[in-house]
């Protein structure tokens, strides 16, 4: 059992990306309140601490993001270098590594962070204002550009930061700085003031967790005022879809434009309702997230279809081999949902998260924690590798801030008990709503294998509801509870309430079977006569250094195959591949042709040995073919 | 027998886009000396030459691309408006009115082109150069960015309209105008001078074409020169492969970057084979041409599938909804082709010239001959439609200009006789290699019906071979020689070589059987599991408004499906349509699932009337679903 490092704040927890305010039914566990014990997240929560957050801090260095601070303090004499929004990237990091301080204090890491945080508060301007582009010579041009210009988009990102320093650390330094920024913010956007609007959405969130964490409800009315901002006539910021900018918000019906930006945008709001618990604002995020879920997201959990503009494609437009599939565009749905969930506990969020998360969001860090997917696609010919650094580098940090987040994304609690959202090896402790506690151990070999048993140690023996997440992707899911089967069949992609009162020593198993499903793709899509493969919350896919001699976008599968999965902790860091016979298709007759007479005899076929990994594995050997959507034979 | 209006260039033809010098096999016919009697192509000529030259005009009035010219003489004062390239539509239009005029003098359009024509002399500077963007306070800035600011193109392009102008009218006029800039460009780029290359190919084709109508080999070797000076190190012109200049043209073996360009360097390219006979240009152009045919076109000639950097994608990245597929690249297929054709006469050039021609050029055209598709998608929900014009516009008169030279693709000349590539009703006098003639009548209802009767009239009895193209697409084609069956079997995708002494009378019968004919994808497309339908020449897709109360997304083709066709003189200015039964899948089960397992029942579906029609006349009704690609049921 852990005790949390962190302060408690207002709401009794150590908020994590939502609130425990009346509109939220949920709050979130402490990240300090929870340790991982298992073979899946822990290694990733491990090699980010221990390599990946040091190393962007070296890159951070290397590209002179952090110069730029010194410049602007005046501590340096050089040119602003690199991108005009490049001081986001140092704040995502800041994020990352107090995050990460929440769950494992590390005084070098203490260290790197206090000297980042120094040069931040010393390029602060005594007004409050702080973006180091924005000075010298271009200090004159503040705030004249918002639709193109990222400045407010840096500014989220160091509240976030702050925010997340303040809980994981305590210290109140870099709230400070967060607090005089949004004062000055509120003094240029707030009433009366210049009408104003992010280009880049993400400031709006920013507010309302810097709003959660001191009260002050000028912050709220400013992340409203950003969001009603959006859509007016004439426009503030260009009036497009690409912005977010051509309807009202409250208005849309569908995720659009830039993904990133649609889906901070969908945060932001999301975050609004938690505390306002405006109707019209749910119902258009309620719309929105129905869009994305059902016409506008990848089976991986990947947003955005198009390179141009990094944005969204029409309904079903979900190309394989030019998804543009951002990370930081998955990470921002995973985001999105855990603040949908937290307003209801509606599984379905729930569901969305864990497929982003253990997919689109995987992918795009290499196992060795050192390189990065700024695009994920679901096909490929063996060009598409990760990057150890991007000059525009937003994705890198966004992955460590969200791993170092990742122990308070599986649980939350409510009124009636405790929620488990994603199924881990761990000993939380959460709070319950009588003010006692309860420790919480979780054993299971997921996402490997769907058998999981949670051991409840209450204070003292405690009347709650212990709700379990059914996947939607579980038909079959069954639950004990101290070895006694429980009767009522669970039902997938819901929530499944066991009321008792717990006492120590407790065990509730909880096995989810996890057949391999071949999965279809509506219609609409590119995707017909293929399939892909899920196994439990991941989605497989074929790639070429399982099959040497074989080009895998060759292959098929039969309808009618069986498979076989075999645990392979040698490989790729640990994995469970599937098998089964697949159907090599030569195309020795195409060689010269691209459409040719579809009664033209069939190609020359043979059975052949295939074996599946997951989709987040992919690009960490030697380069060649890869698909996740497979013809049918 | 209609007798030239055009002068005798060197070569004995009005030279149309190729050269009859000796590394060229063929020799165009003059456009003057053709004259279409057919339901397909003329009324297309006539809608080009009474609708579309004359509106066009009066956008490139309304838009104020003609008054820039008279800014640039001093005779208005006004700020340069449009975009930096605009002066290129101007000469694009003159170069349709001139190929118009070929065929058709008309004292209005003659009026119109003379007006144009004096507002470019006026706008010409003392030193011979010509670009209405740098003049006044930008005149510093002339070929300071070959890579991005198109004067070289926007020269070629004038290049292009004074030889189409003087070919068509014998005024010298215009031509004079182009010596000037083209002596400009050698004193500039000629050697020992500035290192160039265009960032916007165009002018090495044009240049070759004013050496043709010069005999001044100066412009061949600028040609040249801007060719060679692509893929250097460090390169002149950014060294991507968005402008081809990542390798050297020598050394590239596939098409890649902005498709227009590319394709306009192919051209170019083409055109110097054509008067150098070199081996490696020539090899080079064979590589990036099977490429291009059998990895990165679309089974509508359609050139780019991607938006981004309007360019080629991957081998088989062609996406359907998103397909770029530019007019104006389409139109460039046809020039390369024809350029390729010219260079030995092998019927694969003829093939897709004639594809790409009669659906991906013709349906960057309304019906009406009044509004444009930029891109030409092969899938659509019903929101892609042709406008009036663009602010980029390139393409409406680009396809004003190929439609006005269309006489000059039907047939060509060598030594041995005469060369039949296009079929269309027609009255051609064609030059033989002994200094005679020969009047070619064609009768045919092509591309509706492939029975094609040509009647021979040479001056007298003439001994020579007529070759008449055998499409790839016809299997079974026959020839009669005046009613007697020839023995031969003709190869589909060759020449069918006639040797005898031809008298007038002579008639030859072609049968060019055209059944309904479903083709597939390489498997490597997003097309697996999908069939387009292809009937002579033409691909056909389904659209919404032959299906009342049917989605054409949600309908599939059985394999075994029986056709019929039916001629319809009433639709869509006259078209034959494919019928038959297709199943209508019930989506119900969709409705909020993007991913479901795929062992889910099967939808319901129903027998419903299915009815294809050509690609080219898609989005002349009602807005609605299309597309060309079809599930097999």
């Amino acid at each position: 059992m852990v005790i949390s490092q962190s302060p408690i704040t207002d709401n009794g927890a150590v908020v994590v990306n939502t609130s425990g305010r009346p509109n939220a039914a949920h709050r979130p566990v402490p990240l300090g309140a929870v340790r991982f014990t298992d073979e899946f997240l822990a290694p990733r929560l491990r090699i980010n601490h221990d390599v990946t957050i040091p190393s962007q801090f070296a890159h951070l260095e290397d590209t002179n993001r952090l110069r730029n601070f010194q410049r602007a303090a005046g501590d340096v004499e050089a040119p602003f270098e690199g991108i005009y929004f490049n001081d986001s990237d140092v704040y995502k990091w800041m994020e990352a590594a107090a995050w990460s301080l929440a769950t494992e204090p590390d005084a070098a890491l203490q260290a790197m962070l206090d000297d980042a945080l120094q040069e931040v508060k010393d390029a602060q301007d005594s007004d409050g204002y702080l973006n180091t582009y924005f000075t010298f010579e271009r200090a004159a041009e503040r705030y004249s550009n918002l639709r193109d210009m990222h400045e407010l988009y840096c500014a989220g990102h160091l509240l976030q930061a702050a925010v997340a320093h303040h809980r994981a650390t305590g210290s109140s330094a870099f709230l400070q700085v967060a607090i005089r920024l949004a004062d000055h913010l509120w003094d240029t956007f707030g009433p009366g003031k210049q009408p104003g609007a992010p280009g880049h959405e993400e400031v709006e969130m920013a507010l309302v967790e810097l709003f959660r964490d001191t009260g002050d409800d000028r912050y709220l009315r400013l992340a409203d005022s950003f969001l009603s901002n959006r859509g007016l006539k004439p426009p503030l910021v260009g009036g497009s879809p690409y912005h977010q900018d051509h309807l009202p918000f409250r208005e849309l019906n569908h995720v659009t434009g830039h993904a990133v930006r649609a889906l901070y945008l969908t945060c932001g709001a999301a975050d609004v309702v938690a505390e306002t618990g405006e109707a019209a604002l749910l119902n258009a995020l309620e719309a929105q997230w129905s869009n994305f879920h059902a016409k506008r997201q990848y089976v991986t959990g990947g947003a955005g279809a198009r390179y141009e503009g990094e944005a969204f494609g029409d309904d079903y437009e979900l190309p394989n081999d030019r998804a543009y599939a951002e990370t930081c565009a998955a990470i921002a749905s995973v985001m999105w949902n855990w603040r949908m969930l937290a307003l209801d506990g509606d599984a379905r969020f729930a569901d969305d998260l864990e497929t982003a998360l253990y997919n689109g969001v995987l992918s795009g860090l290499s196992l060795d924690g050192q390189a990065y997917f700024y695009q994920n696609p679901l096909a490929d010919r063996g060009h598409h590798r990760r990057q150890p650094w991007f000059g525009c580098a937003c994705c890198p940090p966004n992955i460590a801030r969200l791993l170092a987040s990742l122990p308070g994304y599986l649980a939350s609690t409510s009124e009636d008990g405790v929620w488990i959202h994603l199924y881990a090896a761990n000993e939380s402790r959460v709070s319950l709503s009588d003010g006692n506690s309860a420790t919480v151990t979780v054993q299971t070999e997921y996402p490997w294998d769907g058998e999981v048993t949670l051991t409840l140690a209450p204070e003292q023996p405690a009347p709650f509801v212990l709700h379990l997440r059914i996947p939607a992707w579980c038909a079959d899911a069954s639950v004990r509870v101290n070895g006694e089967p429980v009767e009522a069949h669970p039902t997938p992609g819901d929530y499944f309430p066991l009321r008792r009162t717990w006492k120590t020593g407790d065990t509730v198993t909880l096995t989810l079977p996890m057949p391999v499903t071949l999965l279809a793709a509506h219609p609409h899509t590119a995707n017909t006569g293929r399939v892909t493969l899920r196994r439990g919350p991941l989605v497989y896919c074929i790639e070429a250094a399982d099959h040497p001699g074989v080009d895998v976008w060759d292959l098929q599968l039969p309808a009618s195959a069986e498979w076989a999965t075999e645990a392979r902790p040698d490989l790729l860091g640990g994995v469970t591949v599937l098998k089964t016979t697949g159907i090599l298709c030569d195309l020795q007759g195409w060689d010269d042709a691209l459409y040719r007479p579809a009664h033209t005899p069939p190609a020359q076929t043979r059975e052949t040995p295939l074996t599946a990994i997951p989709y987040y594995a992919w690009a960490n050997r030697d380069p060649g073919p890869m698909q996740v959507w497979i013809p049918l034979a």
